[in-house]
């Protein structure tokens, strides 16, 4: 037994950081399968295939669901699922992290750098201060956020046991922006509840914002720095705009909203919000949304959450990337700079290359589901769309797809979580980074 | 009289190359539109909106109609829409420097600067050489062209008179990738002409290709080279693959070409060629298309030609640029290098610039489509990409927009000839470049 352990520590040794990654989630995703297929988990018999949705989709933290969690799933299923979108949303290699440091053992070299290809971080972050405030932030917050569950939704006249099954539930789905809830209308039937918009939306925020903003806002409220940094600056400004962009646009031009009074406001905020943090709840059904606001929702859902953070999507800060591209060379300077700063060649690189690799994976998944599933171009983008930048939000489709097209969405949903130029590394990177340089060779575009 | 042309060559001069390009397909698309606006020259009444729209469709070489050229417009009408598509396709630059060097006047060197604007061209290009061989290339191909049609046309039983002025349009239209036909059907009726198939797409790749292509190939057989560029090697290689992909999706996939027999491949060949050249002539209804091929024929047209050709799209240099900064990111490479050699710096940040402009200008269009049209995303998306890509295929939507769509559209066939980094220098770009150097500032991706 220790031989094997031994073998497999030497294994685990010999890939990149990027591979432990993608060996870790596959078997995170694969034991969770498995106890999900367990008859003793479920109330109703369910599918292979939507077992392995429903556990790609948790550890994923997606939301995507093809069967109710609720009606197929008893209590100890519903723990795995939880479990999963837990390990999921803070990350298999902080998890794994944990379990190290409460052992006294320290964190080796080799974690270090894992963790570093998992939160991609400005230098200067010291990995061991980072992992503790990220323990110290997640339960904080999860612990708080199921406190004021428990007192909206017994408020609300849920019965107090299920409410206290349900704060915590919703409490760890929210911070993690899992999307997996308890009821089959997601919170639709809390869409006019202020207290219970409200603590969703500070969840999703504060664990979509990423570990960056907060251990920079914590060092700088503790007194360690003077000022936050760059990267800091950036996420902050950019989702304030990108919200109030999604949340006027809904407001003014989706015309479902319309009907719910005095609402509309709180309404179309929370659509803006599940979107670009891609927590992925509803509180007004999408299949009745205007194709033009289903634009602007996939842009959000495209877009996306932080960093570092437990979100998805192509990150606000690849985003900023692009368009201090776009705008410098539009404007014919030279460098890039981007709010005074100039921005390092490096960074610029995996901007494009993180935009076009989610432009690809979602043009092949579109084409993919538009060959097998019977559904109109929107719909189909819009799942796609949903299931790379781990929203959960649909349409109304996901039950309905085939085999095929629930296929699809599995790996287009790890591929989500894992982050595409992670991915692509595990699978492509080449260790010897020795090559000789190549004469440059102009290149009319 | 001379104190205004004084004036107005003052005021030129003062404009950048970028601004010059786009005061002259302006005025040149105002010209066409109060042409085409004269009763003299209309079988049938026809708004001021639709002659806006063919105009501007024919100086952009799209070819999207709201009204059949045919039906509408007497001889006199057809030959200013051709004119406007000559001069759009061979650039107005190109057609103004022709008409100063036919006064024996010699070539300014602010005119230079406007040619190299609307070519880019890599270095070591002499604009003489250049321009003579586009016009000696332009004439001969079309007169070709206008031969070979001629004979096809009266094979295929076209009367004597008609197949005159008939070979003459289209052999313009082709090479201009302009895709505007005398017969309402575009030439579905010609589907299993193979003669009139390969005219066209002979035409309209000797078009798209572009003139750098053309020049180097000269250049080599004229042996004042040893071999061509690595652009004209990309762009070759680049169209070969697409095209090659193209048809086979097309051929395995698409159920509408399965009837056609024998024709088949013939007919999957020129919808791909269709879309990736921008000449947007169609033998097969695409409104009848599936879903899943009208998404492959959206790509082709999304890249479209080669830069310095008559096509549009963001140019396959470009797909080139971003796939080569993809590759090597996920290959971990420090230097972005393609096929044995590294591409500069600048051409990379143009790369990532055009692929951005277009995708913005795509969903904002699409966006507004989507608010003022009723017809399914599909369908938006595919008149837009059309528009910007200056293809000016169509599922069938064109003549029933809106006045609103019509506008909307308008402007995206604009910006898709003068090209959108053009544009966009046009209107932003600072005269003085010079700025001081900021510190380099890191951001998380
Ligand atoms: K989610
Ligand atoms: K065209």
């Amino acid at each position: 037994m220790k031989k094997i352990l031994k073998k497999y520590r030497k294994f685990q040794l010999s890939l990149s950081p990027q591979q432990n990654l993608l060996y870790g989630f596959s078997i995170y995703a694969i034991i969770g399968w498995f106890l999900l297929c367990l008859p003793i988990v479920q109330k109703q018999a369910v599918s292979a295939l939507d077992s392995l949705f429903i556990a790609t989709s948790a550890i994923s933290t997606t939301g995507l669901v093809t069967v109710s969690i609720f009606d197929t799933y008893n209590g100890f299923g519903q723990f795995i699922v939880m479990l999963l979108f837990q390990i999921g949303g803070i990350g298999y290699m902080t998890f794994t992290s944990f379990i190290l440091l409460s052992k006294k053992s320290d964190l080796t070299h080799w974690h270090q750098r894992i963790l570093n290809a998992e939160f991609t971080m400005p230098k200067g972050f010291q990995i061991k201060d980072f992992l503790k405030s990220v323990i110290i932030f997640t339960v904080t917050i999860e612990i708080l956020g199921a406190l004021c569950f428990y007192i909206a939704f017994t408020n609300a006249g849920v019965e107090h046991n299920f409410a206290i099954w349900s704060s915590i539930y919703h409490s760890v789905s929210a911070f993690c922006t899992a999307g997996f809830g308890l009821y089959n209308d997601s919170f639709e039937q809390f869409a006019g509840n202020t207290a219970i918009n409200t603590i969703i939306s500070v969840l999703a925020i504060c664990g979509s914002l990423g570990f960056i903003v907060v251990t920079d806002f914590w060092n700088r409220l503790s007194g360690k720095t003077k000022r936050v940094t760059y990267t800091t600056k950036i996420i902050l400004g950019a989702m304030t705009l990108l919200l109030t962009m999604g949340t006027v646009m809904i407001y003014f031009f989706e015309p479902s909203v319309a009907q719910l009074g005095e609402n509309k406001l709180m309404a179309s905020f929370f659509q803006a919000m599940t979107a670009l943090t891609t927590v992925g709840f509803n509180t007004i059904p999408l299949g009745g949304f205007s194709l033009a606001i289903l634009l602007v929702v996939i842009f959000l859902m495209y877009v996306g959450a932080s960093p570092s953070g437990t979100g998805g999507g192509m990150k606000t800060t690849t985003l900023t990337a692009l368009i201090a591209i776009m705008w410098n060379r539009i404007r014919n300077n030279k460098r890039i700079t981007f709010l005074g700063k100039s921005i390092p060649l490096e960074r610029l690189y995996v901007a494009t290359s993180v935009f076009m690799l989610y432009a690809s994976v979602i043009f092949v998944s579109t084409f993919l589901l538009a060959m097998s599933e019977d559904f109109p171009l929107h719909q189909i983008l819009f799942e796609t769309t949903s299931a790379i930048g781990t929203v959960g939000l649909s349409t109304g489709i996901t039950g309905d797809l085939t085999s095929w097209g629930k296929m699809v969405l599995i790996i287009v949903m790890f591929i989500g979580r894992l982050g595409l130029l992670t991915f692509g590394l595990a699978i492509l990177a080449r260790r010897n980074k020795l090559t000789k340089r190549k004469k440059e060779e102009d290149l009319a575009l």
